[in-house]
């Protein structure tokens, strides 16, 4: 199956659940959650990438436009959509992703990206994350205590600052 | 003066001449140089927006695309063009930039960014960099013993990896 080629039976509709420093690792993680379904996806990310994606889950308003504040900025100018995004492919523990874009009446417009950037861009523009099955069937897991793991993520989002990300 | 309104005599061209940490603080700070004259801009960036600036000036190949290596894949893909990058205005230590950008026979079309944001895209596209006039001013330096300063820029970028920025 090429990746580029998005039909909607291979892919899994998912929801992003949070994003919190691990401890004792104190490496940043993402987790997403199985939209009908009760897999979770986790996904370490950059202390950056991280601080990105968890900022704007808390509104967070900065002065001057950050990194992926810029991508959508320069979206919204040149009138480009974000159909979705998609974490497409699991390589030795690396991720990949594609962004789906529309110009007008484009076709569609691929563009491959880190899935922390793509998860940035989804979070700012509220546009629907899809996972392959296949990364889903290799590195989701069923989350017993779930909704304490939940919690956390919950907990940390509700104090999280750019200083928690070391950056 | 409407900064987004370039008229080139308002402005400086400048070069990158480097970035590296500072000690014992451990801060990024990128330096530019006055192209036609004597006088230096030193700049305090993150941490992440450094790791970008320095691992392209050293031809580091990620992977898999790093955020700005996104940004100019977007503008390839949808025919952008980086016609400069603006250091236009210095307010309480803070500097502002934007992104003068060109799409097919368009006028320019002007994007507002943090300076670490433009560097690392001039820096992708080979644009020119201009700083205005006033804030040259403002926060320009002469460094007398300007050799031994960029050797240490030199020295840093000749080991540079993303391990040096902490991210």
């Amino acid at each position: 199956m090429d990746d580029k080629d998005f039909k909607e039976e291979d892919y899994i509709l998912v929801n992003l659940e949070g994003v919190r420093m691990e401890q004792p690792s104190q490496k940043p993680i993402i987790l997403l959650r199985e939209h009908n379904g009760d897999r979770f996806l986790p996904i370490w990310v950059g202390n950056f990438e991280a601080s990105a994606i968890a900022l704007e889950m808390v509104d967070f308003k900065s002065p001057r436009p950050l990194t992926h504040d810029l991508i959508i900025n320069i979206f919204n100018i040149f009138n480009i959509k974000v159909s979705r995004v998609v974490i497409s492919r699991l390589v030795k523990d690396t991720f990949f992703a594609f962004l789906d874009l529309k110009k007008g009446e484009d076709e569609n417009i691929i563009i491959d990206l880190r899935p922390s950037d793509a998860i940035a861009i989804a979070v700012r523009v509220q546009s629907p994350i899809y996972v392959a099955h296949d990364v889903l069937e290799k590195a989701g897991l069923k989350i017993t205590s779930i909704e304490e793991e939940v919690e956390k993520f919950r907990d940390f989002l509700n104090h999280a600052s750019p200083e928690d990300f070391n950056i």
